[in-house]
C-alpha cells in the first residue's frame, strides 16, 4: 500500500499544484493522501473527483505530520532533489523493504530536516529542479512497475482510449 | 529533437504550473518550449534556472500558435485525457515517425479542437483526470528510454545523488 504526505500546503499559494498531486497520487496508484492543515476545499476538490471517476481513494486533511509519521507502519520516502537516484532508490525498496507500505512524502516548501533523518529513503527524480508533480508520477510509476496503465476505477465516467474522438462511458 | 508548446498559458492564474511544464520540459529532455503570450517574467524565471543549472534549453513567449504550428518539420503530438493509451503512442511513434522531430503541446485551460485535429496523434497518459505536468513527464521519460536520467547539463550547480547528504558541487 502506497500513501502520500504533502508536506508545507498554503491553501492559497498551492492551491493549483497541491491538486494536481492529488491527482496524480489517485491516478498512479496510490491509495490515501494526507494533506494536514484542514483545507477542506482541497479535499472536496479531490473528492469530487473519486465520486465521479472512481476508486476508493482518500483524502485526508486533518491529521498533523507527526501523528502521520508516528502511526505510519512502513517506509518513509522523501522526494526530493537531493537524495539518492531513481533507479538505486526503487532496487533498495525492492530489497530491503520488499511488501512494506510506503509512505511518500513530497514538499511545497522548503521541507524541513527532520525529513531527511525521518525518511528510510531520500530519492531524488533526477538532479535537475522540474516538480514535486512529476516526481512523484515517476516514482508511482517506477514502484509500481507501470501498473497505473491497466488500473479499472470502476467510476461513473470512464474515458475510453481513443486517437481521434472524445470517447466517454457514462454509466446509468 | 523534442519541443514543448504550452497552449492557454494565463500568467496569473497559471504562473506555477507553468513553471512545472517549462522545468519538466527541460529536465526531462525537451529543447525548447514555447508559452505563446508573451509572459516575460515566466521567460526569466525560466531562464534563470538554465543560467544556474546548465544546458541549453530554450523559452520562447513570443511566437504565436499559428506560427509554430506551420513552421514546426516533424510530427505534433497533443497529450490529453482523450487519447491513444501511452504505449500505443510510443510504439507509433517509433515505428510510423522514426527520427522525425516532436513537437508535444500540452495545455492549461480547454485545448481548442482544431489542435485534436491538427495533432498526428493525441495520446493520454492514463485516463484518468491528473495533471498535464505528470504527463508530459511521462511521456518525455518514455520516449527517451529514461535517458533523462543521465543527461548532464553542465551547470554552474551540480547535485550530487547521495541519500543521506545534500551534495552540491558549485563551479568556479
Amino acid at each position: 500500500m502506497i500513501e502520500v504526505l504533502r508536506m508545507g500546503h498554503r491553501p492559497s499559494r498551492d492551491k493549483r499544484i497541491t491538486t494536481h498531486v492529488g491527482l496524480v497520487a489517485r491516478a498512479f496508484g496510490a491509495e490515501k493522501i494526507y494533506i494536514p492543515g484542514n483545507d477542506t476545499k482541497m479535499k472536496e476538490t479531490l473528492d469530487r473527483v473519486v465520486r465521479i471517476f472512481g476508486g476508493d481513494f482518500q483524502v485526508d486533511v486533518s491529521s498533523g505530520i507527526k501523528k502521520i509519521l508516528h502511526q505510519h507502519r512502513g517506509i518513509v520516502v522523501h522526494l526530493t532533489m537531493y537524495g539518492t537516484s531513481l533507479p538505486d532508490g526503487i532496487t533498495r525498496i525492492r530489497t530491503e523493504h520488499e511488501e512494506e507500505d510506503i509512505l511518500v512524502i513530497v514538499g511545497a516548501k522548503k521541507v524541513p530536516r527532520y525529513i531527511y533523518e525521518r525518511a528510510d529513503l531520500n530519492i531524488s527524480v533526477g538532479n535537475q529542479p522540474h516538480s514535486e508533480v512529476a516526481a512523484l508520477a515517476l516514482f508511482l510509476d517506477r514502484i509500481s512497475n507501470g501498473d497505473w496503465m491497466d488500473m479499472d476505477f470502476g467510476g461513473k465516467l470512464k474515458i475510453v482510449p481513443d486517437d481521434r474522438n472524445k470517447n466517454v462511458i457514462e454509466k446509468n
